[in-house]
């Protein structure tokens, strides 16, 4: 009998990949999506696309505030998401598009979902390979979101299960990542990581996400699947 | 100068009882409350009422989607909120009132809001001494929340500040809660903790919020100031 667990579910390169390692090893899974203010909602189409395409018949939408903070380019109209002409161009440190606590918000809402199902195992796509500079896809921020998993739940008093954040792409490089997911048959044509799509979900070529992604492909030997805008292909 | 905190205000007792100590010890308070599905929402007008009697200025409510999940009293309408004689009758064990990873989720939305703020200074009126049965309302869960605050946000990265995690409440009985807030001209007839509050905001007097909050003020001695419905202020 296969066990349920609950993915995070961006639409991307990392979670469609995350999907199908989690279904290899036999898990029923749960999906979970947020429309948070974004300026990507297109991602949210290519979740669902992404879902779909797995047999994933949970895939729920929560629909949150964490624009109402501002102070980051994903979630403020005000802030550039930032171009670049090549992914050696990508800047140090923490990037605009950082969203303040993201990951820590997503997990506690999977947190919660988890609980409810009766599930212990929790599916997550962050990387610590490809850096992208990020504060929490750190392997001692999903440590430290288990750790406190164990103690925040009904089965932490009860001792009852233990609930495992699972990272499985943590120590892969986007290439690894992208080799492993075409041989578990990902379909990455349907996927969106770009933070700048147009309204048609094609990628701008030029955003962090892009570059690292396309460089993925690229390192795997694998031709780029990725619809993008006119001309915008990287080279 | 005061130093920016947040405070999640949900304007019962407990967290309108924070807003006051925080504010004794200097603090200029960004008050964050909820509307998560919840039965209470009478406790969003009691929120602002206490945010309005404090001098909070910036005081934010988000709407999230716990109900979705389902599985608690508090945000489905299917399970009954538990009535009980009196305190002594109250159950063993997690209640149906528990709302899956809430304080998770709540503190997740802190984070990020003191981070864009640049706060390292997070309240919340947990409480273990008249313990709830909440796993989440436990010195343990604090205290792996901060943990994990600690590395989760671009501070955690750059190491300049330390997040803290402040639940002033935590060791102290609902009398002493009441008599410090009294103390410090806390006004709680304006405040609601009831589970199960009619439109008016009236209390029921029967669900284990109502009969800890008025044990707190006979234990003080002081006279209960809520607004009960007709006929049911607790003898």
């Amino acid at each position: 009998m296969s066990k349920p667990g609950v993915v995070l579910l961006s639409g991307g390169l990392d979670s469609s990949t995350v999907v199908a390692l989690a279904q290899r090893d036999g898990y029923d899974l749960h999906a979970l999506s947020f429309s948070y203010g974004q300026r990507h909602t297109v991602e949210l189409e290519a979740a669902k696309r992404v879902a779909a395409a797995a047999g994933i018949a949970d895939h729920r939408i929560i629909e949150i505030d964490l624009g109402a903070f501002g102070g980051s380019a994903l979630t403020d109209a005000s802030i550039d998401v930032p171009k670049h002409a090549s992914a050696d161009d990508v800047e140090e440190g923490i990037p605009a598009t950082y969203v303040p606590a993201r990951n820590t918000v997503f997990l506690s809402f999977a947190l919660a979902f988890a609980e409810v199902l009766g599930s212990s195992d929790i599916f997550i796509g962050v990387n610590a390979v490809d850096y992208s500079g990020y504060p929490d896809c750190r392997p001692e921020f999903v440590a430290a979101f288990q750790d406190l998993a164990r103690i925040a739940t009904k089965t932490g008093v009860e001792g009852s299960t233990e609930v495992t954040i699972h990272a499985p792409l943590m120590e892969m490089t986007k290439a690894q990542i992208a080799a492993a997911g075409t041989e578990l048959g990902v379909d990455y044509s349907i996927t969106t990581s770009c933070y700048d799509a147009d309204s048609e979900g094609r990628a701008c070529g030029r955003c962090d996400s892009c570059h690292l992604r396309h460089q993925g492909f690229v390192g795997a030997g694998l031709v780029d699947p990725t619809r993008y805008q006119p001309d915008a292909a990287p080279s």
